[in-house]
């Protein structure tokens, strides 16, 4: 089985990048799955019930958040509902939206897991118990089980790794919007990658505009930051091979498009 | 001209990989300068005298440092004799060492910046308004441009990246102990990487331990924290092609030794 | 019913305030329950069985710690016997040690509860929702609840506090060193004030010698942080009359005993 | 010489309690000198022009700033010609407005400076190193030096009030909305308090409702917070009286008005 995750995507230049490539990563990998961390997918800040469905149409079967999950306030009103996203689960309880969900292929049945890290990030629960707790939920139905850690520190994402080796299939960092180069399976059979990098802006920074984001660290001032719109764009994202039989992960293959490295159908 | 730069050196198992391919990747690269950044190379924390001049035999010919620079007592007896460390420059005025070197091969000269971030560490001098003056300095000499910008968030080290671009040849970042995969060359000719990665364990976390380091985020007890000394190891590096002539970069490729990635001489 | 809490106190000096003027301060007060916050107690780092045992004989009936709770390891071998003493409550599920406790005068019993805050210090669990958790188990034995809430940040000390009102007797915070100026009762009934402050030096920082501070904030250097023996020491505290009946709390006094306030049995 | 300073006034609350008040402090302990701290008077962020002018009308002669200066965006507009206003001094080389004033009563004048934190708070230049710099500017005219140091951490806060003893007349924090109790006369004749505290709500969390900051406690969800306008109000304040000739500081009185400290005229 073969699974296609997205890193976040940014703006409309991220949308543009998913609706355009997309068919044309389903069509070259092949991917069963595929799962696309959305939390700034709305002008960079948070998500809308129109673009999560138009994420669904292009042919995404899951959507993660993370930090940015409630930025737009209409995500109070959908959530609920929106059977196909998660946000951390990690979240206090009585949050709304859920962190765990399955997805079925066939006979095959996955479970997602998004879990949000605390390292330079607001305090929430523990999400290494949280884990814990969500693992063993889930193997009631399934052992294929694959988790979005949204963290900033490469410790902690690390350390849920190798604690979640042999347990999950797959534990996939996003958060940085930088693409990390340490890809691996874990000796017990679970893929890891510390972050999966972003999709949008190849010419702004973290697919924010660049000029206001010098500003800032040079001045301190307020800036208002803007999704970057003009220039080249990138897409970032890994393909997992899963052995649905062992739960564990076969190979993890890093996906980059952009100037530099153009894709080829 | 080629530059060589190898990530984090962290304890003997970082040291041992130094020492073993280092050759080798001169043999294979061929590189005219050669710069590591040793700021983890004594037990994890800091580096001695002894440590900084094995690096030098071993064929380095500059160390950058970081935070850890103050880590192990005797820096302060021979940080300002090292003539080719240099710890990052925006330490407050009056703090031993110096964060600019000038390095010269044949006719050609290159100045080595070492700059450290203040998000998510301490706050010190602003590494903006000192990459300005330092560049200042160092185009007396020359136009040939190094930086080690040693920093965690991501945003900080693409926004003086972009800031510098044009002006400085290379932008490595150091400190995440995770190599990213967004290695290019900017518009204007300067090669910039978010993080090179580091060389030492490849089981443990960041070169450490692995099992104190779960221990902590699980319990938010005190740990001891101890370099990797089991098991496979890694090293991460760069090699930079640059211009003399334009002072531009021509070329960043990454480089990974581990046993997914094994070297081929 | 008469409560005297002693805030933060800190190595020799700390503990020789409290041997010469809690005597006095029963004399002159007549409390029936005195409640100290030892995180600090040993050599300025957590406390040892031996300190906590002459508390106790000093005249103590409830030991209260905090961030510092683990700094000297035989903690760990003491803390499990030691009845009188708490430790934050929300510390994860399977941390050594208690975070409640109850007290019995007579026929009146009063819980004690220890929490520590996530604002500027670790990510620990959630000390709101842990309050709710102890709050109710108390309840089944007494409506007298006295919380230490070990603290950083002003905002989320109050807000503590006015989400406990009329639920508790009293929340006093610890963790400042530095004694706040509005104590008040709320309007439901609770006793509160934002920091008692500490015990130990009056010409320190915190307690600790004021020259490696400066240099601190000066150099950004390592520094060796010691306990400040020399000179005047300060005695921090606040007397709560309670009303058993109505478990609520009629008045809050300060107390400081130094070189500016000297004390008057 | 005595003067008067008004600890953070929060928005409509605390503005009007300086209208209702200003003119009875003056009447009762007759200041020559009047500052308040203004970074929080439109509505709890920032301040605007109109609002300075009231407050210079009221009876200021000078209106310290701090992290919530640019909070309006209208302040970049007048406030370079705001000649008695303030602004952090160690805010980068190059930012609008200035952070050291001169008042002049008969033949005293007297400096005064604002300086802001960096522990908990966002990288600006040393306040240290640049409080060195502003009393060396300072003393060629006068060695009666006022400062406002505008911080979170109460050892940064004592830390440089220790390291200024003798060398400026006062120190006063501000920043954490709450009276610290620890006014004194350090040994070298500078008059100290941690934070003055603030002036505005009685009944909220730092000046603002209590709802939302309790909610956001407990959910982490975005909530909406507001300058709190029911209830009953508080005025914090202290009056200090220097001593022209030695510039040192003689006593230091901390004045608190609310419901509980109702004012005596
Ligand atoms: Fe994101
Ligand atoms: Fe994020
Ligand atoms: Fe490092
Ligand atoms: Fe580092
Ligand atoms: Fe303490
Ligand atoms: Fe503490
Ligand atoms: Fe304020
Ligand atoms: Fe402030």
């Amino acid at each position: 089985m073969r699974l296609l995750f997205i890193g976040d995507v940014v703006g409309s230049p991220g949308r543009n990048m998913v609706q355009e490539y997309l068919p044309k990563l389903k069509q070259k990998f092949q991917p069963q799955l595929t799962i696309l961390n959305g939390e700034n997918a709305a002008s960079g800040k948070g998500i809308t019930e129109d673009i999560y469905k138009r994420f669904l149409e292009w042919g995404a079967q899951a959507i993660t958040m993370g930090n940015h999950t409630w930025d737009k306030k209409e995500i109070f009103e959908f959530i609920d509902d929106a059977d196909y996203m998660i946000r951390p689960a990690n979240f206090p309880e009585g949050t709304p939206g859920k962190g765990l969900l399955f997805f079925k292929y066939n006979q095959t049945e996955i479970a997602i897991i998004n879990l949000q890290g605390r390292t330079f990030l607001p305090p929430i629960d523990d999400p290494f118990t949280k884990a814990d707790q969500l693992i063993e939920e889930a193997k009631k139905r399934t052992n294929l089980i694959f988790v979005d850690f949204h963290a900033e520190a490469t410790s902690e994402k690390q350390a849920l790794a190798w604690y979640l080796d042999g347990r999950v299939t797959a534990v996939v960092g996003t958060h940085t919007h930088t693409q990390t180069a340490d890809e691996r399976i874990l000796p017990k059979g679970t893929a890891y990658i510390t972050d999966v990098g972003m999709t949008g802006s190849y010419d702004g920074i973290l697919g924010t505009s660049k000029d206001p984001v010098i500003k800032k660290f040079l001045t301190s001032l307020p800036v208002r930051f803007e999704v970057e719109k003009q220039g080249r764009n990138q897409l970032n994202a890994v393909i997992i091979d899963l052995d649905p039989n062992s739960a564990t992960s076969k190979k993890i293959q890093r996906i980059l498009i952009n100037d530099d490295h153009p894709f080829f159908g």
